[in-house]
């Protein structure tokens, strides 16, 4: 399709770069836009620009953050002798939405791969054993998502960390609630099986 | 769900707000942001404000353009006896995509909507009538959306110009090519049971 302005195609290509943007959604936002007024669209620039440009990350646990400390690791409520290690700050929010974790946090951002070329070296697992070992961490619970890669860094975590006295746990890898058995992989439904629960631990006694 | 950055929470906000993205497809978008590099972030921001500031509309058509004529308007090869009335630029690239219409255009900015209080006197309809009197238009092409308000501003528009020796079409309305009959509402099919053609202009003769 050939656009008659430049401005309209290098904004259309802007929007299209982004992952589950298409060239035809990418022409309906500016469309949209070009209804708006200029301070609307000054909005939506400056903060995309503001949030590369100035976003800050944790000295601690490399959360994204607008200060020196994210807000988790500045809160002295909570327990700071269990940190949940985690691959991106999305999942930080996803656990911190449970509301079920009152330890602190270390984002690794991203995991071994060596498919995409991603070492240990690339990632924050070397501030994370300097933080168990100067912090007396009792205990790691690796929160990574469930895949080959995934199962690797926290192998490699838990050989970095073999040598301190800490405990190193993985979240549960079961059925999802509501998910039905028959539509359920094989290694999920026998990693379920063989971490079965006793009847009274299953309802968090 | 708690942003650990005001300005992680500024950009999900922005992209949330245009159309067709919600709050999670918002922070999808932004972690890929703040995976990129500052370069990249600043292009996409600048290429949003940059869009809605110094876009120029047509003087002639009102079509978006960087120039004071759009490139239709100015390309000396087009037939400027015939214009083709569309509601928005989108139109105009939708129909300049089918390589079929070889005179000029002019964009509303809309179709008259008592609904969504737009009057004519908001649309580009003023100008459409000076035009066309001041060129002596030979044909004024209606391509507007085949809905209840596209219909109203035809006809609004074909009183404007009653007085004119214009002449007025529409595109035609009827089932799409590749299109079902059983599916085709009644309006479509009975329009297009009404405008049937001779066999030999079927095929475009």
């Amino acid at each position: 399709m050939k656009f008659p302005s430049q401005l309209v195609e290098d904004a259309v290509d802007a929007f299209a770069s982004l992952p589950g943007i298409g060239k035809k959604s990418a022409l309906r936002l500016v469309l949209h836009l070009l209804q708006k007024d200029v301070a609307y669209t000054e909005q939506i620039g400056n903060s995309i620009i503001k949030l590369r440009k100035e976003i800050k990350f944790c000295e601690e646990c490399h959360n994204i953050s607008d200060e020196r400390l994210c807000n988790v690791c500045a809160d002295p409520h909570r327990e700071s002798n269990t940190i949940c290690v985690v691959e991106n700050f999305k999942d930080v929010l996803a656990i911190e939405s449970t509301n079920h974790f009152r330890g602190k946090y270390h984002v690794l951002e991203g995991v071994i791969s060596p498919i995409d070329g991603i070492g240990p070296e690339q990632l924050n697992i070397e501030s994370l054993v300097e933080r168990v070992q100067r912090d007396q961490i009792e205990e790691v619970v690796m929160a990574l998502n469930p895949t080959m890669d995934g199962d690797t860094t926290i192998y490699y975590i838990s050989k970095k960390l073999k040598d301190t006295p800490t405990k190193i746990t993985t979240i549960a890898r079961g059925v999802a609630f509501g998910g039905e058995l028959e539509y359920v992989d094989e290694v999920t439904l026998a990693r379920s099986l063989a971490s079965r629960l006793p009847f009274d631990q299953y309802f968090g006694k």
